[in-house]
C-alpha cells in the first residue's frame, strides 16, 4: 500500500516490518501504511520527522531471537533515530517548532514522551548531524576509539568500514590521538575521501586489493589497534597482522548481518595468546551517562574544522527501505540519512 | 639412541628434537643423546635435574614459524622448566646442594647463568611445586584469574582444562574471590577431584556430557568469566552462554595445538558486541616483575590449606616424551612432571 504524499493534513505514513528478511533485506520486507496522525497525551510530544536514520544495526532487529534489543514485530512499526520538529507539545520542556532528536519510528509523525527527546541546537551545526557525527555514530566512534581501541601516539590503527558514519569519525579521532591510521573501504571514491579529506595515512579498497597484502604494505610495523565495523575476511586479515598488546574494538559485523546461519572462519583465540591482544565488544548505550560530554567534544571538533563528515541523503520518506538496503551494498559515504522533504506544515 | 642409565659419572643425557611433529607428537620426534657433562664457566652453575616439567605450550615450540618464542631447532636440545640441585657453582649466589628452579633443558644436567636461576625453599613445600602450583602454572592461574578473568563475588566462572596444572588453581582462586565455579574436564575422576577436593561448585565431563546442555544446567544465570585452556568446541559452547560484560582469559588452546592448519569454527565477534564481552590473551611472562609477590601469595594459600594441588609424576628421564605426549590425551591430573630419579651424585 502506498499513500498519497499530498494526503490530508492529519494523515501519517509509517513503514512497518512486513516480513523478516532471509539473507539480504528486500523492499518486500517493508510496507508503507497510512494512518491518522497521532495525538500526544500528557507529557507527550508530537514530532514531525525531518531526517530519518538508517543504520546497519537495524538488520539485527529484523531478525527473530535474543539480542541486546528485542526484535521488531512483524506488522508493527520499526524504530529509527529521527531528527524532527515539535509539532505539538504537552511537555514543559518543549514547544512547537523546537528541533529534537530521539529514537522514534520510521514515520512522518511520531509520538514520544518528552523525556525520550533531546533538544538539537540548530545554530551549532546542521540538524542532520544529530543523527551522524554529533549523534549515535559519532558517540560510538568517540567512546569506541578512546576507551576501547585506545590508539597511542606513534601506533598504527586500522579501521574497517572506514568511510561509514562511525568509521570515518573513528579514524579522525585516532589521528588526533597521534596514531597512524589506515582505513579499509569499498571504493576508490571512499578511499580518496579518507586520505584526501579526512587525513587518513592510507586507505585500502577491499574490492580491488588483496587485503592481506595491502595491510602488510600499509602497516609495516604491524597493527596496534583495530576498530572493526565489518567482520569476516577483512577482519581475519587484520588479526593476522596484530602486534603484541593490540586492542580490538568490535563495533559492527556488517559482512555477517545477512547470514542466516553463523558463518565460520579461522579460530582466532590462539592469536590472542601469542599477541596478548584484547578484543572487546562495544555498544554505545553502555556509555549513556556520558553522552552529553561526548557530543560537546565532537561538536567542538566539528566547529574547529578538526573533524570532517559527509552525509549521503536519500530524498523522500518512501525511499527509506531503499536507503537501508543500500547500506549492505556499500552505497553510502559517511552517514546515510533519509530526508523527509514534504513540508507537511505548509500543506496543513 | 638410548644411553645407559648407569653411565659414567661425567656423562649427561639430553632429549633433542629429532623432527617436527605432524599432528600429535610421537616418540619418533624425540631423540635421547648422550654427551659429556658440561662444565660451568664464570658466573655459571651446573644443575642436576630432579624434576622436569612438560607443558602444553611446548607443542608450539616444536612448530616452525613465528610465535612469542623462537621455535626449537631440529637436532638441538629442547627447553623445559626444571627443579634441580646445584652440582657445581661459579656464581656467588649459589653453592653445591642448593635447590634451584629455572628454564633449562630436557637434560639430566644443564648449565645456566646464576641470574637465570631462582632459589627454591625446600622447607616451604615439596620442591616439585616450583614447577606447578608455586611455579609457572600457578602464577599463570594467579594473574590470569585475578587480572584478566576477574571473577566477582556471586558471579559464575567457567574453567576449561579445569583439572590441569593451571585450571585447577584458577578455579580455587575464583572460589576464594567469591565466584561460583564450574570446571570442564575429561574424566569422572577429574570431575570428582574438582568438586570433592577443590571445592568447585560443579564439573562437566566433556567426554560424557553434551557441553552446551551441561553448561546451561550448571550455569543457570549465565557465565560472567571464562578461563580458557582448551579452545575449540568447548569454548564455542561457553561463548554461547556468556553474560553481558563477560571476561574471557585465553590462556591455552590445547584442543588446537596439534592441528596442522588453523581450524575453523563459528565466528564469535558478533557475540562480543551483543554481550560487550572482553576477550584477552594471556602470557604469564608479561607479569614477570610481579612473580615474587604471586609466588608468595600462592605459597601462603598452600600452607594455609586454602589451595590444593595434585601432581602426576612420570618416573625416569627416559620417559619424558611419553609424559609430554600424554598431555594431549588428558592423562594428567594436576601438574604433569617427570622425576629424574637416578641419584647421579651417589653414582659419581
Amino acid at each position: 500500500m502506498h499513500a498519497d504524499p499530498n494526503g490530508m493534513s492529519d494523515s501519517n505514513r509509517q513503514w512497518i516490518l512486513a516480513s523478516r528478511p532471509e539473507g539480504k533485506p528486500t523492499e518486500e520486507n517493508f510496507e508503507l501504511v497510512e494512518s491518522e496522525r497521532p495525538e500526544p497525551d500528557a507529557n507527550e510530544v508530537l514530532v514531525r520527522t525531518r531526517y530519518l536514520s538508517v543504520d546497519p544495526y537495524m538488520r539485527g532487529r529484523m531478525r527473530e531471537g535474543e539480542s541486546y534489543a528485542d526484535p521488531w514485530a512483524v506488522g508493527e512499526p520499526m524504530q529509527a533515530g529521527v531528527v524532527g520538529e515539535v509539532e505539538q507539545s504537552n511537555h514543559d520542556d518543549f514547544e512547537a517548532g523546537d528541533v529534537v532528536a530521539g529514537n522514534l519510528q520510521w514515520a512522518e509523525y511520531s509520538i514520544a514522551l518528552g523525556s525520550e527527546l533531546t533538544p538539537v541546537d540548530s545554530d551549532l551545526a546542521p540538524i542532520s548531524t544529530a543523527l551522524g557525527v554529533l549523534g549515535m555514530p559519532g558517540r560510538t566512534a568517540y567512546f569506541g576509539t578512546l576507551e576501547v581501541a585506545e590508539p597511542k601516539p606513534g601506533e598504527t590503527m586500522v579501521v574497517s568500514g572506514a568511510a561509514g558514519a562511525v568509521g570515518s569519525v573513528v579514524g579522525q579521532i585516532a589521528r588526533m590521538a597521534g596514531a597512524r591510521v589506515v582505513g579499509i573501504a569499498g571504493s576508490e571514491r571512499k578511499c580518496e575521501w579518507l586520505t584526501d579529506d579526512l587525513d587518513f595515512n592510507a586507505a585500502i579498497n577491499y574490492n580491488q586489493e588483496d587485503v592481506h597484502e595491502a595491510l602488510s604494505e600499509a602497516c609495516p610495523e604491524g597493527i596496534d589497534a583495530y576498530f572493526d565495523n565489518v567482520g569476516g575476511e577483512i577482519t581475519d586479515a587484520v588479526f593476522a597482522n596484530l602486534n603484541v598488546d593490540a586492542r580490538v574494538a568490535v563495533c559492527g559485523q556488517i559482512a555477517l548481518y545477512n547470514a542466516e546461519e553463523l558463518p565460520t572462519g579461522p579460530r582466532k583465540l590462539a592469536t590472542l595468546i601469542e599477541k596478548r591482544a584484547r578484543v572487546q565488544g562495544l555498544l554505545v548505550s553502555d556509555f549513556a551517562p556520558r553522552f552529553e560530554a561526548a557530543t560537546e567534544r565532537l561538536g567542538q571538533w566539528v566547529s574547529e574544522d578538526e573533524l570532517h563528515y559527509e552525509e549521503t541523503i536519500t530524498e523522500g520518506f518512501e525511499n527509506a527501505p531503499e536507503a537501508f538496503i543500500g547500506l549492505f551494498e556499500g552505497e553510502n559515504i559517511g552517514k546515510q540519512l533519509v530526508e523527509v522533504t514534504e513540508d507537511v506544515r505548509a500543506a496543513s
